[in-house]
């Protein structure tokens, strides 16, 4: 990959910084590291100035002198992402948005929050909570994501089945374009049908198309009672029976619905001791609901559990409402990820398929590889058709990684699946959009892109493939 | 406002219009009238000719010679909006979905559903009761309005603030571009993040962008309980108090949240005979729920009327769960529309509000008016932040047409209102759109649309000002 043809950072492109932040321009090398290197530490940049500004406006004026001096930029939140798209891939100007975390207003009766993009997720949740209120999203990464980093990549996360999309959630954006201009989004309305509804594009457009600067979002009541089931299934088909039943006895309640397949369980037992309270199956389905009366929800859940044990769907189940035992319980689950790594090297893929063709990727890749790899395992979110593939071996072999791509990826494309769920596409991934997204579509893509970022200076080098943007 | 200098239609369109949709191309003036009159009537076009296409392929093939031959199009779904956007201004071509009525597929365990355009929104919510299922949106017009426009104009309804808007709750859609290229993004993914969510474009442009051709939908399963209840209260700031009770208590099954004045109550009362099971009180709050077990439900909005009543935020209210009952409290609200109608004029207004401001443009409005009008009244949508303002008069009157605008759009801008909550922009409001947009946000619609139809033959005359496309 080439280094785009813009400017090279000047004395006075630093002196013009320092005055305009001044305390807040960060030169030196080795506090510029963490700036340049990804949560992962696969992708390093080579930035030589890290800005942190506290206002819109101060946003606004570097990015404006950034594009009347032809100096690329890369916006960043909490640098948490996965695939390299908060991160300069060369010597991008660094906007960092850490020191925007204040709140501006909260509407207690509607719920609607508004707050600045660098507001750390987990520290808005911690100030919902107070007023009985929660964020529509909850990952992983919530002790140092931002609220503007979620929005720019559409984050998912474990709450989407419950509360729907950013999409849906966030209600107004303000946002600086890439020539400087402040577009004022911000309404706090749920209803607004005058025109374009422009704050879209920036939702997932992982900061290529302007920076976000703050976020007016739509918080749920926090719950009031959280219960969760465990259920051991002979089928993956009997999974979705369980997922269609868990729908209609759940309803308004159902939280979350994963899954994970007999590999996953034995790989949390081996490699971390874990204790399932279940006997082996193949296949598990982790039933969470979360709802405002406790006993109703228990009452709802267990005719889920009677319900698909008498039809036959699951061949056992245990039910817990206890906190300690849920985090137990969810532990099976969310700790596969960290016990595939005593495997030795594992290559992880994060694809969306419908529900039909979800669990045959999986015979499918498991068939292929044979011998080539330890093992194949596939856990994920059901609910929301997010299936994590994982495969392990002892040591990265350049014949197991020819046999997984690109056939994982076209197998992906031929059941109109998405080849990246929820990480987005950033630098690591943009070249292979085109098993995901139609040429016209890319096309279309690429034109909006040279509308709002004709100089292309917004976080380059990532999202589109080279290219289509020549 | 001139015609733009589109081609006037000839012969030849007309024939090659003919020969590719073999009787489905309409000539006759009689026939024509329907198309070129808006459901209001007080909007008529002077098209020559509507075509009925069955496929994409005819609609791209459509657009495509339109697009060459520097013909304008309106596209045309089942034409019940109210703002004049879906009927021509001019003589342009009109191209109506009816036709484009089959159900492309329906996931029953994902609950996902791909259709044509043209689907009528009440044949889809029938065709998925079977599958007890329903759809995500449900409005007035649900007996001849279209998938294809309900997706065009963002449509709201009663149950946005139960399913969130359709933003959130459309995963795909495929679209036809000005310039007759087929855009598919018809996934039926809940997750797929690889680049810009294009479709969300296309949702609420009110068809100047592209025509939608089919549509994928997340439909949640039907709800197996209703329950309503009707409160009186005696300030408005009461009603946001029982709103916030109504979330607390009701939690996941809130489903409807709305509210009448004093004034409206006795407008349905006087004018349509109607009876209320409570006695007179400043406000009434009506609040829906919907769950999946009727005795759960049942108790939580009992508890709810218990608390409501302790803390004095109600001051009587009543519970029915009798569908009949149900019916006639929800006539309450949804006939004052009719029953403005027997005052002789109505000037109408659909804004939305922060709620804090909410109930204030009302009382401002009254004082302002004083005995230039019959009645002002006031009810709508509180858990949307909707209201729906209602002026009557004997007849038309100037001066208080002048007394009314441009104060209530300026009084909505300076609380950071819409001046359009729901029903879009079209042809009649779209000269108003700075009073809820910045110039920037206005500017950058703009550009939007100078990219995807460069000749500015899609649906022209609606949604951005005249002078802002010149």
């Amino acid at each position: 990959m080439k280094r785009g043809s813009f400017a090279v950072l000047s004395n006075e492109d630093i002196a013009f910084f320092k005055k305009l932040l001044p305390g807040r321009v960060i030169t030196d090398e080795s506090e510029l590291l963490p700036y340049n290197t990804d949560w992962l530490k696969t992708v390093r940049g080579a930035s030589k100035v890290v800005l942190r500004p506290k206002t819109t406006q101060e946003v606004s004026d570097i990015v404006k002198y950034c594009y009347d001096h032809n100096l690329a930029v890369c916006p960043q939140g909490g640098n948490t992402g996965l695939v390299g798209g908060s991160v300069p891939v060369f010597d991008e100007v660094v906007i960092t948005t850490q020191l925007m975390n204040q709140i501006i207003s909260l509407d207690q009766v509607s719920g609607i929050l508004v707050c600045q993009s660098g507001c750390i997720l987990e520290a808005l949740d911690h100030y919902l909570s107070n007023y009985e209120l929660t964020m529509p999203l909850d990952l992983g990464a919530k002790g140092s994501c931002q609220i503007g980093g979620n929005v720019s990549t559409n984050a998912g996360g474990i709450r989407l089945l419950r509360y729907g999309s950013l999409h849906g959630n966030v209600l107004g954006l303000e946002v600086v374009l890439p020539n400087g201009e402040i577009v004022d989004c911000l309404t706090t309305l749920r209803k607004d049908n005058t025109g374009y509804d422009l704050k879209q594009l920036f939702i997932g457009a992982e900061g290529t198309l302007g920076i976000i600067t703050a976020v007016s979002i739509l918080c749920p009541p926090q719950p009031k009672s959280v219960s969760v089931a465990l259920l051991g299934c002979e089928t993956f088909d009997s999974i979705l029976q369980v997922f269609k039943s868990s729908k209609l006895y759940l309803g308004e309640i159902l939280s979350a619905f994963e899954f994970m397949d007999s590999q996953s369980m034995i790989l949390v037992k081996e490699n971390l001791k874990l204790n399932s309270p279940l006997v082996d199956y193949p296949f598990y389905a982790l039933v969470e609901c979360s709802g405002s009366n406790a006993h109703h929800d228990e009452e709802k859940l267990m005719s889920l559990l009677h319900a698909v044990l008498d039809k036959g769907e699951a061949l056992d189940g245990c039910i817990v409402t206890d906190s300690a035992k849920i985090k137990n319980i969810w532990s099976l689950r969310e700790r596969c990820a960290e016990a595939l790594m005593y495997d030795g090297y594992c290559y992880k893929y994060d694809v969306s398929l419908p529900l039909s063709a979800f669990y045959q990727l999986v015979l499918d890749m498991r068939d292929r590889l044979g011998a080539n790899a330890t093992r194949v395992v596939a856990y994920g979110h059901v609910g929301d058709g997010n299936l994590h593939l994982n495969i392990t071996s002892r040591q990265y072999s350049k014949t197991t990684f020819d046999l997984i791509e690109p056939f994982v990826f076209e197998w992906v494309a031929k059941y109109r699946g998405s080849i990246s769920a929820e990480h987005g596409l950033g630098l690591k991934k943009r070249e292979y959009i085109h098993h995901s997204k139609t040429p016209s579509a890319v096309a279309l893509m690429a034109a909006v892109k040279k509308t709002i970022d004709p100089k292309g200076i917004m976080n380059p080098y990532k999202v589109l493939p080279e290219s289509i943007l020549r």
